[in-house]
């Protein structure tokens, strides 16, 4: 059994990083760490997980993090630094949620986030961790999981950039629900506050876009990525609304042949794209509970646009689902393992 | 593996149903019925669905039941009474979702109904589905689903009942979300008149009312039932809140035995009831997704009022997860069978 | 024009009750008192009053206090208590929000809200106000605003109490939304926690039942009231379902005549009882930005039941609308004075 | 006063429309027509409505209309065409919701609507009506309504496209709440299905795309305008982030003064945008229930990218609000007539 402790149990995705493991066939958790809820039943502060497995939360501890065999660090990019400084060269896997060790240059830190970053020379150690792009996650020994709007964007962009069908400036508009927004006491996140509003949060300079401009950069220097978030009254799930325009004339047909190709074996994407019906393109209520990213494209051929789309649950494709992936694929188990949970509809 | 055949695919219950199935490591679903829908496949009308076995909707076909080892009806109460009039005497294991078959007693059909019953015979011969207080389940040939919010009501009335400790008149509060109207298209469930309502869509004489007088009155007849039903702006879940009066004096501490003893060994129940903290109480959001019945209770003393507290999942523990809990029954499986999922939150 | 002092600016009734005095036309609001904010413009915390007039938060400030028509406590219970007790006698008119006034006898605020009231003998200045059914607040010089579940339980319960229809037991089976629980940043009110819950947040003993025990106990001291009080997903709103036992057989044409007559005259009071159509019942929904609280009845005959329903927006006729009704009435002005916006729908 | 006619009178703009007339100073209903509610109270179908004046459903009468000194069309466009074709040159005046009248060449319709136009030349004769672009309004015998995304997106483009400050490519991506959907029995729109969605509809060719461009192709007529369509979970408000790219380099205060300078005097129009605090951009939660319209704009210096972000309420400055200021202006009545309510905040 692979031993993992969890640091930083309080928030939304340890949560449900915790739901997956003590589902999971091949994990056992050793500890999860809180400060601030020390002592008390994990389901105190995750009530969903009452009569699962007794588990207390604990102080962080040095001893029982080398006595594991993986680590998630569910915790601010801050504390995730001074982790990562303490622990690493090791031995110990590590996948860390904060985007402390998601851009390779440092100078990126300093112009979206405002810090000096302290550890340059681990950036590089760090995988990006996006299993459906990344051969090298099955040898990485630190992974570092991408914020839940990169990913979906990231995965709708790939295949087409790698393609070349697309040139210039890709505008993205995302729309996540509130668990995006972490578990804190902030007065714009109370509901009376926050229901029934549509909060244009970040229109510009939003962090995901240094790594998706990143990452997609690696692919076609050429393109230039813009990302504008805005959190709607959901509490769950992402749409990605990704405006690009097209270097020549395209059929939808082959955009289904792009796309099927490349992400066929991917046991986490699907293809939606119906003629008619209700449910033609990606929508979060139809993948949440799983680690589906749901895809789409659309042509808008007087003026060479493509619209795509890409909706996942953020706090499982977008957060714990996808890091138990990349762990399975660190421990060379099967990508699915422990993650082959239906959608539950409707919620 | 069991032959289960499903019959009116469409509905909400339905697509829970089929989910769980996929899942089940004993079960194989053989044909999924729905002439709305005929020849589409099933994620057409369940997104959530696709990219998981391909299944088409077909037409119904009175021989594919004859080969089946169970069928679920998921149908409204006139089509469950056609189709079992047709098949009833085959061998062929029933579960109901419609109240057709809840009733015991014909003429309470014309009281809560108004219909002259069509096949009183067959009434005895269904068991009430609540796998917690009925052993006959386990030899059961055809069992009646409980109503969503007549089993949240049963299950916490139950214990406290047959210890003796209330008299007199039980009032039943009961708050569901709209997936509990089903999937049709009427004019108070679009979303713009649903939303941010509080709907007391029946005050008195619902329904369900007549089942847990039927269920609690055969334990002690001098208990009189009055439920009222309201529906607020969630999708998912139950809160019944059940008034009660006491006989005598007990407390806390003797309620907490009477449950802890009556529900031990029942997978599916938490007692839900901490002294401080924000989650004291059963609460749908802390259980959704999950077969769990959460329950509790709170006495003010100074009036002899006893006031119990039962939340479950309309969908799965009121529907298709407790339909799925007795065929474990049935078919001599472990209860928990293909049902074992933690709730998700948040949601 | 009435000089109206509103202390404690920053919450949600103080932010509805500026935005009705804004457009009243014998009213001038002389300063808005908020420590918190002080300086600031009232649009930085209340965004909807952009674009009406500039005002600043202020500082408290006693020579401003005394140079007021009337001041508006929109204060907790302890900051009521401090002002109150510094500025009684001083021939200003006030309205608290705050539940320091509203019980008359001391010994509750024991049972209740576990405190010793410093000022017992300022209790009987206080006029309970509900203008439908005290005369005394014409000449009152106090008034205390009741808590918006009460209201909505004693606009429905005085009239058939009065009728000495009813005995014994009433229970009041509240549902609230979010915004009557304050602006607070606090756990469980964070948009992913509180978000498709239902939460029986104080099933016995809340506060409101010793208001509503008080005032309907004054016209028969049988009743006895038991209360229980949920939130649901809505931002606004209320609907109090009353479980009542009649006295006697009696029919629904019998209770239009009694709510009719009763509320002849009463420009907040709309009876709402449908036989067809899918608005038979008052639903908080269909009233949401006006001073109504609406109100309707069922009875069960096979159980001699009453089930009285009372539907109001609790930011209105709950609280900062019912206070400018109250204040109408002190300042012998027509009681609708600017209260006659018609609800909004659908929100 | 003026007599207005409303013509079909079921929907929810119909329902708003007929409250802001109620209250309006200058203006008496003369009859509402609905066939499927013909002879029914306003209230059975618009329930806020009760309590005010009793109005019933009337069937279509044409006499009536000739009665009138203005109608409102709150027909789809198949019916707006024939009403119109049938009372053209009578010298009624009459403001039409759909958008049977919104395009000036007929070609479009075909492009866009699929239709031939049967009315051609009624086309030129119809003013977009947008009250704080055009003057003609006020000697305008016909008016025709916007769509109510297009009006949020030409309000926030139309003084920088008058700059000259934007070149090429406009992306315009739209999130909207159910009610634009309008009161229609559809089954993506019943609440279980619609809740927790977010719904990409229209990701290209979006009708309202075709109004945006003949607006702002008059100003500027490279620029080419895209729009994506999407519905959120809310039930009332637009929020439009419009993503432009400049033709220069300018800073925020630039923008600043164009913005300030061109709606000075306009009263709908708030300029909205903070350095600090939690509202620091338009949010349709700030003005529902008002006929704002609140405008912003961000810069990304390094991709020369505009950021603009326009809300408002759907069905009043999107609809039933905008209409009555086009009629204020037709009337040479004051354009804020019967419009001055203070957005209701929380909701």
């Amino acid at each position: 059994m692979i031993k993992a402790t969890i640091i930083g149990g309080t928030g939304y995705v340890a949560g449900e990083l915790i739901r997956l493991l003590l589902k999971h066939s091949y994990v056992e958790i050793s500890a999860v760490f809180s400060r601030s809820n020390k002592n008390k039943f994990i389901h105190y502060v995750h009530p969903n997980l009452r009569k699962t497995k007794l588990i207390r939360f604990e102080e962080m501890n040095i001893s029982k993090i080398f006595d594991s065999d993986i680590i998630f660090l569910c915790t601010p990019m801050k504390a995730s630094l001074d982790i990562v400084g303490k622990i690493s060269d090791q031995g110990i896997r590590i996948i860390d949620f904060s985007p402390a060790f998601r851009l390779k240059e440092k100078n990126k830190y300093k112009e979206y986030y405002g810090i000096e970053h302290p550890f340059p020379d681990l950036l590089k150690k760090f995988i990006y961790g996006i299993p459906e792009l990344k051969e090298e996650i099955k040898n990485a020994e630190y992974v570092s999981n991408p914020g839940c709007m990169a990913i979906s964007a990231i995965l709708a962009l790939f295949p087409i950039v790698k393609a070349g069908l697309i040139k210039g400036n890709v505008i993205i508009d995302s729309k996540m629900g509130s668990s995006g927004s972490g578990r804190e006491k902030k007065t714009y996140l109370i509901h009376p506050d926050y229901a029934n509003s549509i909060r244009a949060y970040k229109p510009v300079k939003h962090r995901h876009e240094a790594e998706i401009q990143q990452e997609i950069g690696e692919v076609d220097s050429e393109i230039k990525i813009s990302m504008s978030a805005h959190s709607v009254n959901i509490v769950r799930g992402i749409l990605s609304t990704i405006h690009c325009f097209l270097e020549k004339e395209i059929q939808i047909k082959d955009l289904w042949k792009i796309y099927r190709n490349f992400y066929s074996n991917k046991p986490f994407i699907r293809i939606v794209r119906e003629e008619k019906g209700i449910y033609k393109y990606p929508d979060p209520k139809n993948l949440i509970g799983s680690n589906f990213c749901d895809l789409s494209f659309e042509i808008d051929h007087s003026k060479n646009k493509l619209v795509l789309l890409s909706a996942l649950d953020n706090l499982i494709k977008g957060a714990a689902g996808n890091a138990v992936q990349c762990m399975n694929l660190m421990f060379n188990l099967k990508e699915e393992e422990g993650l082959d949970q239906i959608p539950i509809r409707p919620l």
